[in-house]
């Protein structure tokens, strides 16, 4: 037998010599001796690395809380300053007790029952974004399931067959078949003999008659998967499959972006959320950073001196000073703009040229007649025209109310932007009546979270870099560069600018958490240069 | 505003008076009174209908449990004689502590952790299994989501790519972009000018170029939906999307039904699970009806008396014997073809000509090294040879170790049919080392089900009715009639047959629970009408 501890645990010292502590991690990955997931993107530094060293990390979101454990951990000197009561930043769960204040002055109470919450920041956790998961999983926030698709919500255009709104299983369904069936009878014409072998043609269409799934003369004659008119039920009770929405009115209906929704990387299954609010992670990594974290810290300026960063705050009504050998800012650069700084010329003209979107969330407190009367649990809805999407709670599904989205998007589309808060309700109540006839009146309660009115954020996230660059969307198109970008990037002398606005992944806590983390490596790096120096 | 209330109750009085409770019952909903779902499919009989009648229902799995429910609240005086020391039937969770006993003399004893179990039998509710998902309500019993579907989940076919797993993301989105690029080529070429007008092709053009997605020569050239070779991160980490399969090669691994799955109309997403078990539902049927349900009651005859009917049964090593008016048989008639009975002819025949199917399922214990090492949560897996799919639970999440199936289908394929259990576990434990090299190791504590080794089962559910009638599947082909199954859903005399294997959801509790509610609106039709003469 040997003795293949020994000699493996002789090896992985010796890797560890050669090549740092990555070489030795990565190689105990290969060898199944240490999980992917738990180790998440690790820290190349030793203990202690950061002892003696002080860093004022500006900003308790999601980045900042990731810098200042990561810091913690490594022996660094930190002290977060956040400018409200709580820490999380845009991650913001809204309570019965809370209010929303408005920069123009508007006042929201929330008055929900006990348990009920909406996430107006992020409210979803793909499993592909590992260090979130990790952290989670660190931390010991619990997490549940967050329901991204069902195939029983509906979809609705009002200039298409006459409003009537649509299942999903029907659109996803009855479209693949359509399609399978067009594309059957081009190659059974010829239309492909060029592109395709005797042979692929073959099991081409062997494979469209699945895929379809279609009869067996090509066509597509509708399909349990698209839903049935009559479910099959007990005694003769025989189900009676949908007629197929034609494909005509499908084009006409333009549920493209709905149907394909589920496709888009970050949103794809399984994904997950905190139980009892998104707010849990912030939470748990400030009870980890106890006094680290320093609340209504409101920065004023931020100035560069001999040995480091002045960092200028208010709190308590008191003028206050931080002095420390590193800066890490994580505050949106909307409230850059307005900070006196001693940033260097390309940084303040990164900052002076972006713009951030101007995203909302408007939700109502309702009985789950989604649930009780329409079989949907979780997953979302979507209109062509006005509030959109409806998105259903994940939490508390079976209870007998709950809180849902009726319109998450920019808030300065149309008529919309010019819109009294009551004018937007009733828009995001019609919203409901449209998909749900007969159930718009069923909510209450409405909350309205317009991230360019709440103060420390003034916007939702980083639209754009520079003057000339177009808007960012998500999905297939979130993960552009450009120049602004990467001056960002790159540490201004002792500040390092951190947060998903100098990731590639915009509008995601992932992208916040790997900003600090490749900052606090880059940092620990040069730390450790200069003491071998 | 006159007076609304009162007279839509007036309306409902004379719509309840003239067509019955379900009339009123359906005008009710139609208004926005009742909620459908916690409804679910009522008894439309009075209160007390059931006064002074017996009934003896045999087998207390979900359809003799769900009738002696139902007509205990309709006063009648119900027995449930049930074999085993729980309730359920197929309805098991298994769990450290209990044994596994085959009818060849086998036993497992099963030693997994505290907290863990495997449901060899039912393990899904759908979300439009309405009666299933309204019992769980009613009693009380806590679900939480069953993951069907993820796409970070493998599929493997060793006779393509060299053997090598594909991620269901790239497999379904690179499928759907070649089929959209391949279409778009067509219509392009003007393959379907006959089929399609001017307008239409132009928008399915663009329709195409989203749904791929396509680039702006209508080539599919990879999506970030597929998947990323190097995901988005930090600082100048730019997302790498991968180049697509090709279709030739998607064609070869032939991971059709892996892909489609997901649409199959019980299987579409969401999906629950009782936490804890899907042994949580008979549990907390038991225990609503209390000393209704007597256990290790084994039915040795079913007789026909002037009255009603006799049933013969052992029970603590006594014979006994029970009179009622009627019975409620919801035993298997793998089991009824062994019973002494009094049945009429065309019953007895059904009975003799209908077979089971040998369905098994073979559960590990295990590291989740699919959630640490590879991100994935819940969901299953396929391979084209050998023991499929693999099953991951979607209880338990991020803890350290759980219990997965690899292995759900028939037992008498091929090889595995003539195996002994340990060369079973061996080909069970191949296909995890298939998918997920090295990982077929930290498999433990194997433990097998096979339902025709299952005393009181002896099979897992129906596959024909008749001598002549083709193995019944299930999604698209599940719901078909025959003439055996005519005869089974009619009374014969004061004996109603009940079960899944009485309905058109044959294999699902929905079916058994449909069943039994059908047959308790029959028998209360026939007291009332009796009553009444």
């Amino acid at each position: 037998m040997g003795a293949p501890n020994i000699s493996r645990r002789d090896f992985l010292m010796k890797v560890g010599q050669a090549g740092g502590f990555s070489a030795a991690f990565l190689t105990m990955q290969a060898l199944g001796l240490m999980p992917q997931a738990e180790a998440m993107r690790p820290i190349e530094a030793a203990p202690e690395t950061g002892k003696g060293v002080t860093v004022a990390i500006l900003g308790g979101g999601i980045a900042g809380l990731v810098a200042a454990y990561e810091m913690k951990a490594l022996g660094y000197k930190c002290m977060v300053l956040e400018a409200r009561h709580r820490p999380g930043g845009r991650n913001w769960s809204v309570r019965g007790g809370d209010t929303v204040e408005f920069l123009d002055g508007a006042q929201q109470k929330c008055t929900w029952e006990r348990g009920h919450y909406q996430n107006f920041g992020p409210a979803r956790l793909p499993s592909v974004h590992k260090n979130m998961l990790g952290y989670c999983r660190k931390l010991g926030v619990a997490l549940e399931v967050e329901v991204n698709t069902s195939r029983s919500s509906y979809l609705e255009n009002d200039e298409a067959n006459g409003g009537k709104p649509a299942v999903q299983r029907e659109v996803i369904n009855d479209t693949r078949g359509h399609v399978s069936e067009l594309l059957g009878k081009c190659i059974r014409q010829g239309a492909l003999d060029q592109d395709l072998s005797g042979e692929d043609r073959d099991r081409m269409l062997s494979f469209l008659r699945q895929y379809g799934p279609l009869d067996s003369t090509g066509a597509y004659v509708g399909s349990s998967r698209a839903g049935y008119v009559t479910l099959p039920g007990a005694g003769d009770q025989e189900g009676r499959i949908a007629k197929p929405v034609d494909m005509h009115t499908l084009l006409d209906e333009n549920f493209w972006d709905g149907i394909l929704f589920e496709e888009v990387f970050d949103m794809q299954a399984t994904m997950f959320q905190p139980v009892g609010g998104m707010d849990r992670i912030p939470y748990a990594f400030a009870h980890a950073l106890g006094k680290t974290v320093h609340y209504e810290a409101v920065v004023t300026e931020i100035r560069r001196t001999a040995k480091g960063v002045r960092i200028g705050y208010t709190q308590g009504g008191r003028t206050k000073a931080l002095e420390a050998d590193y800066c890490f800012c994580a505050l949106p650069m909307t409230m850059l703009k307005k900070i006196s700084n001693d940033f260097s010329a390309p940084y303040k003209q990164v900052i002076e040229d972006c713009t951030y979107a101007p995203a909302y969330k408007i939700a109502w407190e309702s009985r789950r007649f989604w649930e009780q009367d329409y079989n949907i649990y979780g997953g979302l809805e979507s209109v062509n025209t006005g509030c959109s999407p409806v998105w259903f709670p994940s939490g508390g599904m079976f209870t007998e109310r709950g809180v849902l989205v009726s319109g998450y998007a920019m808030d300065d589309w149309g008529e919309f932007a010019s819109m009294t808060m009551e004018q937007k309700f009733a828009e995001s109540r019609k919203t409901i009546e449209r998909l749900h006839p007969g159930h718009g009146r069923e909510l209450e309660k409405p909350m309205y979270v317009s991230w360019r009115q709440i103060a420390f954020n003034e916007g939702s996230w980083v639209a754009t870099y520079g003057p000339d660059e177009p808007t960012r969307g998500w999905g297939d198109d979130a993960h552009r560069v450009n120049p602004g970008y990467e001056t960002l990037i790159q540490p201004d002398g002792p500040i390092y600018f951190i947060g998903d606005h100098v990731s590639q992944i915009v509008a995601w806590q992932e992208g916040a958490a790997v900003s600090a983390l490749r900052a606090v490596q880059m940092l620990s790096d040069r730390v450790r240069a200069r003491q071998s120096s």
